[in-house]
């Protein structure tokens, strides 16, 4: 490489190993960093090193969190009857975010995935299934893929034998969107989940 | 905000403070370090901190480097008689990746833009003509905005009388591109600097 110093080569590395960002981001990233004082810099470091160290798995939902139960979980402002099943951290938070939902969450972890050999033991399904005692409702908000479809059936055919309400989100047209420009597979589901008005 | 712990917003932000990095990105980024292993944080804090403890500006270029002289100015394959003069380190490194060019360099650190109330004295200017001795050429090789060019012929007003040859990059047409697509500003100073075949 050009890099005058193996400094900036090894920051640069690091920078581009995260997703989405190549190498002529993460050079002009750590550039940034060089003008920049020493206070920014330590600061970028430890909250990196927090991150690891600070942060852990609630034991009831498995989201991130600081403690556990984590806020979520421990809240008794939110209705403990109705468990929202995700597959990441980060759609709890796009959840939050609409201030749509009160009940509590369930982070999978993942989903289903036979060809990369992603299987019911690698999530926290078991872990989901123990939780399922005085639940109204489980709503799966599930990324609508193939895989998962597939996870959303198999949980399905998990918890219906238990007498809970199953439920998912819908999926069709995203508001702002154009029916013209709209895929099939979407005009197609939202044709059949068509709503009286 | 409705992040389950403060860390992880922490982390969020610093991520967001960097240039070109929105909220939802940084929020994929922390979300990416969270997955990884322990090492991973270590090594990228470490990458972040030695930026500032180790890189320093070489005395002769101005370049970031981790000696002074760095390794351009102190090589002896490289010609001294060029100084090719940059606004930024990362210009430096943009060169070098055409294995062009095998002078010596001089970065700025900016360029002349009075209305932000950069002048001369902010520059690496004074730093530049005390190295003009035994100088053959001078080539400029700053971007061709307005301001660009305010300090382009700044600079060759001031080398001009040292009897140093001075020149500039050319500005054209990018290989690859197409006249149909050019601004006007550019196809000028294309045709005003044709060249005999």
């Amino acid at each position: 490489m050009h890099y005058t110093s193996e400094t900036i080569e090894r920051a640069v590395d690091m920078f581009a190993s995260l997703p989405s960002i190549g190498r002529k981001t993460a050079q002009r990233l750590v550039y940034h960093i060089l003008r920049t004082d020493k206070t920014y810099a330590d600061n970028f470091s430890n909250a990196i090193l927090a991150l690891k160290e600070k942060v852990l798995f609630c034991e009831q939902c498995f989201n991130y969190s600081e403690v556990s139960p984590c806020p979520i979980c421990s809240s008794n402002k939110r209705n403990g009857g109705i468990i929202c099943v995700v597959a990441d951290p980060n759609d709890v938070l796009a959840i939050e975010k609409t201030n749509e939902f009160n009940g509590k969450y369930h982070v999978l972890h993942g989903i289903l995935n036979p060809l990369e050999g992603v299987t019911a033991n690698d999530l926290k399904i078991k872990e989901l299934i123990a939780r399922l005692t005085n639940i109204d409702e489980v709503i799966l908000a599930i990324n609508p893929s193939v895989e998962g479809e597939v996870t959303i059936q198999y949980l399905a055919k998990m918890i219906t034998p238990l007498n809970i309400k199953v439920s998912r989100i819908a999926s069709g047209i995203p508001i702002g969107s154009a029916i013209e420009y709209s895929d099939e597979a979407t005009l197609a589901r939202a044709l059949e989940a068509r709503i009286a008005i």
